[in-house]
């Protein structure tokens, strides 16, 4: 059994040992140089990687991602065989507490003390249960951030296109902007999908409390980025920390960069562990080989 | 029925909304200015404040104290009205929502991010499981910390002198040392008696994993300061968030407000919160005025 790693050479120095592991007792040989790819059963990807054109790849069983994320790849037209995205256990720790030190970064004004001249200013926060927070896409990652933020007593609401039932969480779907009428922080968890585009625009801000934080750790288009400067501009948005861009790296003349209310991230929230994603991958080829269904499959008509 | 607010003019701008909406519908009328003191029903005080003989106030029937700790008004021999200590069930969230966000804060490398140059650093850091922290003291506030800590997935252990069992936390007493070896951050939540003074001291630093974090919002005498700055000198703590120091304010000229490495807060880990010792205020005048007894009233022979 051939497992190409068309992920890209640079990512194979993280993934060598980890995945030769996980993959120990399988059978898989892992090949990282193009092999015939008629002979490839299973092809672990990533964008930027070894594949535009996965016609060739007749026998794969499978695409296994890389990433969270799918929209570089789930309308590659060649793309005929069932595409799965990572769901890596330690991925959703990884963006639990990110997510968790962000909003209470805000919450408490964390930034007000570092490096200050001696200043002895009690201002004291309000309680996380006076400070409403909406969290923006109740998939596997922001139903685990929400629910920890509830169990930090911050009344969270959570929306998502379709019904959810998240314990601990107002959840909402339908009308965007009634998930974020009067939050004071909001977090951005949504995958990227031509509806979700600009989630973030001049009418949905101005729903948020005066004064509110965006947190996102989601995706780059999710924010009109016009829009989020603006809203700053005005301060009807106190803070922004934002973690992902339409364009990474962020150009280093992007207003982001410059903006004394926001704090830029280099897409660390949740980076994939190689030794945890070795894990997911390996469980979907164990599935494959054993004819069972394949976790995470990507619905290509919904675009993740 | 006339409650006197005799806590300072200065405490006054923050209690008055949260007062008058927690003594909605009693029948209570507040003053701030010196009344009629035959006529004063109930007296919330707190030290400092605008009453230093309570003989005049024939008819109160308790002095309702602001702040947790009454030493500075039990001994006062014209106070012969029922006196109640402030419990506020807001200041265990406060701390808890305080050492989780300062944790996650050493954690995440949060500071790394403020006020930077464009730069695309994509360092990541451990996840929490790998990241052993040391809860000194296992009372209601470090034992609600280390569980929080513990949820988040830190390996938490807990030390305190006398034997606890905390779920979720390896709880150990005896030694102290033993609770901080190999520990990357520490958070002291100890009280303050003659026991536990400098528990942090040359030797127990030495304990810690190098490059450790130090979080006190305990008691500032639990620190042995020589010891820390020489630690944080030498690297073997990277960095100190203290709340609480032995002299309050921190004079202006203490190293630890010039020291790149530490961060200093002005003891707003626990503050009472004004709505939540509001509502505490108003159960004990509905008791009061029901004839109930008083929740939390001292016992003037033994002092608290």
């Amino acid at each position: 059994m051939i497992v190409y790693f068309a992920a890209g050479a640079k990512a194979w120095p993280e993934y060598e040992a980890p995945l030769t592991k996980a993959l120990a007792g399988t059978g898989a040989t892992i090949v990282t140089e193009a092999p015939d790819p008629a002979a490839v059963d299973y092809i672990i990807f990533a964008p930027g990687g070894d594949i535009e054109d996965f016609t060739p790849f007749t026998r794969a069983k499978a695409v296994l991602n890389l990433w969270a994320g799918v929209e570089k790849i789930v309308g590659n037209p060649t793309l005929t065989q069932p595409l799965c995205r990572m769901v890596d256990p330690s991925l959703t720790e990884g963006m639990v507490e990110w997510v968790t030190g962000q909003v209470l970064r805000f919450h408490l004004g964390l930034d007000r003390f570092i490096a200050r001249a001696p200043h002895w200013d009690q201002h004291v926060p309000p309680l996380a249960r006076e400070r409403p927070v909406a969290v923006l896409g109740m998939g596997e990652l922001g139903a685990a951030c929400g629910q920890v933020l509830a169990g930090l007593n911050f009344p969270v609401t959570g929306w998502s296109r379709t019904p959810r039932d998240v314990p601990g969480i107002r959840c909402l779907s339908g009308d965007v902007g009634d998930a974020l009428d009067g939050a004071q922080i909001v977090v951005l968890l949504l995958p990227n999908t031509p509806d979700t585009q600009n989630v973030l625009n001049a009418e949905t801000l101005a729903r948020l409390a005066p004064g509110a934080a965006v947190i996102n750790p989601g995706r780059g288009p999710l924010i009109d980025d016009d829009a989020l400067l603006a809203a700053l501009e005005s301060g009807q948005v106190a803070h922004a920390t934002l973690d992902v861009f339409r364009q990474e790296p962020l150009p280093a003349e992007h207003p982001y960069w410059h903006h004394p209310n926001v704090t830029v991230t280099p897409h660390v929230a949740a980076s994939t562990r190689a030794s945890g994603v070795s894990h997911s991958i390996a469980e979907n080829i164990r599935r494959g080989e054993a004819g069972e269904p394949f976790l995470h499959l990507v619905d290509r008509t919904r675009g993740y």
